[in-house]
């Protein structure tokens, strides 16, 4: 697997990645990675390769756009240092354009978003081993639906900024979209967004077939 | 307005009609009516035409199927005898073919829902002064979604029912679509079904515009 | 309807406008507005009207005499600079002097009332495409309850400040007073105040009527 | 004071009477009797004649008509057989009519009180040593407000049955109308029939007053 | 009754006086109050002589001593500038000698006590319409007992305070005491402190009593 | 230590022998032996001498009377079948009577609890390998006190019924007196009743004491 | 893999097959499969391969021996007519002797759990199309331990009975040794039974690889 | 017993020493022990001989390695001048070695632990009466499980720093690993650290035997 042993693998994001980790970080292990697919990966990586000693950091916070991680980079990314880094962020950037179209001062343009993307990723590349970035997505198989045309764009912007930046790719939206030709969206996500656990693990297995994992 | 003066309306149904009503039903007059559609009618016509004496009782339960109706008809219509009916049923009926696509037993064909329903209408229409059938809906602009697709033709049962036995249709799936020109579903329900106040207040209006009532 | 297409309507007030708000606003669109006359004139809006695009926000807090809401007025008004203001206030003012005779230091006289009030609204009138004064309301009948009577006054001062401040006058207690020819008050408010749904859809008809919205 | 020493006092009638009490009885003595006027009139008997040993149970239930007295009357008054006996019941009855006035089922009729109660009151007389009748009440000094003047015809039948059975009358109306020359109806309970602690205080007196009590 | 009309009462303590009352002051009337004696003087008053308009601040806090009440002597006094103060401190001054006699940092000894207490009088007496000095108590019967005992001396120091400052002295130890002539300790207060209702009335009747109030 | 190797000890009363035990019994070991004086003897024989086995039950059940034992005795006494037996009863038969005084169908006297229990003790001696009388107890230093001299009473009996039936006493009683020449009751329990860990650990050494266990 | 496309998986046992599953049933699809080992598989399952249609029921219940499972195999295993069915029982049966060694009642012997599970087998085996026997696990090293040692005999009567009945054997003691090797006991389960989800990850994967599942 | 009366012992430590010990200190004497050793070896105290008047204060906090004490010495120690200290500290500093081996920084190595626990106790040795040292403990019987073996070695660090510094050692590990030749870890706790009450029975009287206590 891409991710070397010994490293710290820190994963920010929204509510997605967060999934209900508690905070403040308290005593015992594991609580603090939430239950989403981050939970899995670190469950999957444990219970396959303990001795790679991976560890993960879980820094999603529910409701974030990119505007709320640049706010808070300094002291949930880069003061922490962690050798590895994923990113998983765009879906509440596009979401308050459809469900709160009336509260513009929510909402995040593409343009502003690839901007603000690209700045967190040029500065913090070079002090990373490894970089993930992982795309929104939205469970909807209908790409004429103007709220998955607009995800799909803020999406194109994390593809093209993995390329640009030497970072692995996930494309979650390219995971889903494969399941999506055999179960309705409903069978993942009533709201199309907060995935259930099958969700989840289709996230999971998303990330480490990238990072070349084997199970 | 077509509802009679001193008439009983009795309004049955799913998650939709219930709508968080209280039950069993207590001293206070109101809670025993829920938060939704049902609740916004009976406000609306309290506000305007209160002299009309227009009793409501709501009896929505959340989850129910039309398999569900059947099986509490006797107790919850017949034996109340209200001089109006409505009836919404159908959205569980659908939805668990696609959120629990394994759960077989959950399901309800378009046969078996067609069949339950008639036999429902044709043997309490003739004592009822009025009745009222409201199509099932998914608040789904893509008509080649597959539930969207499937709930049509359940709605399209409801709207043949109406024409065969003299009842008032209310067309929600042709309200809401009206609507979802002007807006995206996700500012009506996240989940496409359970509507936020706009939602509801959508079905009022459309409820009480088939019945010629006049604001 | 006179509200400018594109506009932001704040509505400000005490527990009637309130309602329930949540607070500090959260991610969720709606629970923002409370369970009153302020989401069912969202509610109207969505439904009949949504590519108005016209703007709610609630900012009622319960308890409030207009002496709370001058010192918060800055804050909560002037910084959020709404192109519409609507403003219900007085009945706490009142009430005090008579659930609360001996507590002398929560009344608010009809003096200070007017003169706060008048205050407000000149400061403020200059900056706004549209102006709502609504009065004060007791669900009473008896114009001799000394309440009645109180609430009345500081109502004519509200019906006074709308005409010499080219404001839209909404007169609640006028169509309170409509409905207690066909209803008693308890009908509509066990405490003459706080209305149930039906109540608040008789001040959000007001509202909309007085704008000329229609239905 | 009339109660004799030594004797069980049993109070039955609807929320003013209940007011909290808890239920099943507990091994504490006290939480029995409910926040009320019941719990006063104990506390003061307790504080001035401990030694006359007069027990006080507390058998009203909230919401209750005299139509609910008559179901349990067997087993919360007969089966107890206490030697003294005090009822204040109606204000249910006539208060469903204008808070809930299409839900007639819940109305109980001036006949129809008069009837039940005078049937209760004929047939446990003869084993009291006494009986106290309690006028209902509504805290509304408008003489012509509907609701205030049912409630005079009902405390009537009390008033008449008193007399005719040899009972102590307790008219609670006129105690409370007494006050309302002081002060406002929101003084004592906002709703005008759920009195505060004063209000239920202003019961107490009267009760103990009718009683030749002296503190 | 000696009390003027329209005076403010304040009436500062410990838990006895403090008795549940609602933090911070609310909306509503009554609920700062609490449940115990305070209410009570509270509701006596305004059922029988409303028009005296007496208005009562409850300013107890529970498990103070003397000492804690020094400390916001200037806050919860002085700047609230009563006509009448009433005084009923000293029971956990004692108490904690006694259930925790190896924590002396909690134990405040009778030279403390009177000390401070007397300061406090001393400097507030002549801002005072009246001053009302109440004992503390133990209700044991035993005066051998060694808290009995302690507690009389306390008490002393209250009635030799109350001489000196002209201040109406309320006995509620030998109100108690009266009172257990005929019942047990258990049947007023399981913890000989803590007072079941019947134990407040004692204390609200006492201190009427004492400003010659008449029911 | 007299219990016998590998037997069961049975531990029935009132609430200070339940002191809040899990019911139903569940899976985990512990919890079923509540927070006072029987789970202290059930740590005391675990941390000293586990290789004994003997096995604890508890019985108690708050406010039970021994009325309440002889009701549940075939359940939960004979139907166990018990090696030994404690029974610690008696207190609430007394209280009742000065706590409840009016509450007369509450007491026990003397004379019944007498009956009762010699009744209880006599059917079920020859069953058991050995039995333990606990007196009852009240935390009162003053021998005159009508409480404490009933219960001295109704200890009474328990000693006797020990001599008479070969039974180990404990002399909850005893101990406590003992300590009391050192503490004031309130040191050990503010009701004078329910002891806090010092009183039950008095409680289970005079108990572990009275059957030879050496620490 | 071995499960054949459109099957029911019921999957029985304790705790750790329970794990927090809602019950009743609710609407939701999934919260009825709790958070462990079971959920993992259902999604690991519907995340590869959704087009098998392979249903999974949970049936564990916290706490259940093998005596517990025989008791409502009718009701939980047979009337449910699975196709394939997976056991894994036996933890609670070699534990109790451990941490309760005194409630021998709670113990299940060697003999009697190889018996009653066989019994089970043999009489089920026939009506299934594939079986799953999963052993029961001790997350300890150290084979000298009592407990492992026990728990290894019972893993033993496991393994036996799948050779003779043709079952799938998942030997999830040996999947943990295995792991045991890299990481600690408590990394895995602080009580070294309740496994946390890389614990449970560690049983899903060794189920799936007995099963041939390929990820 | 060694620790001198009219003496104040403050107990210092980690959840075992914790153990739900009320926060901050409230009015009630107990609450502020927690249910632990610290409680038991109060009640004992309190049992036998109260006249000896030895104060304990608890000044556990969960999760605490021997970093945390340092980090609060000055105020949780120095500041409250004990007559007598008592140290148990260490287990959270090997244990998240082994539940949490990748978050180093977490971590308390053997030299450092050694470090700054002789720090401590050189420092305030001087300022003491009286000194315990208590050993941290594994409930764990093969010494060659990793974590024992660390645990012993910190052990060792206590046992050398008693021996130097005229301190009292308790050897916890070897009062468990005595009760451990009759029992399983189990029946003490099943996470071999946060013991039942019998486990801190053990815990307290190894503390008391090592002071000459006697029962």
């Amino acid at each position: 697997m891409k991710i070397h042993p010994n490293s710290t693998l820190l994963m920010i994001g929204d509510s997605i990645t967060d999934c209900g980790r508690a905070r403040p970080v308290a005593e015992a292990v594991g609580s603090d990675l939430g239950n989403g697919y981050v939970s899995l990966i670190h469950a999957l990586l444990g219970a396959t390769c303990p001795e790679r000693h991976i560890r993960i950091r879980n820094m999603g916070i529910s409701g974030n756009t990119v505007r709320d991680l640049a706010a808070r980079w300094q002291s949930d990314v880069l003061e922490l240092a962690p050798d590895w880094l994923s990113i998983m962020i765009g879906i509440n950037d596009v979401w308050r354009q459809f469900d709160a179209p009336l509260q513009t001062e929510w909402h995040v343009s593409l343009d502003e978003y690839a901007s603000i993307l690209e700045q967190l990723v040029r500065t913090t590349r070079p002090q990373l081993k490894g970089l993930v970035l992982m795309t929104p997505y939205f469970i909807e198989t209908n790409q004429a639906d103007p709220m998955r045309a607009a995800m799909d764009l803020y999406g194109d912007v994390v593809r093209q900024l993995a390329g640009r930046y030497r970072a692995v790719l996930v494309d979650t939206q390219a995971a889903f979209d494969d399941l999506l030709t055999a179960v309705h969206p409903m069978a993942l996500a009533s709201d199309r967004v907060h995935a259930n656990l099958t969700g989840h693990m289709v996230i999971a297995r998303a990330f480490l077939k990238a990072l070349n994992y084997t199970w």
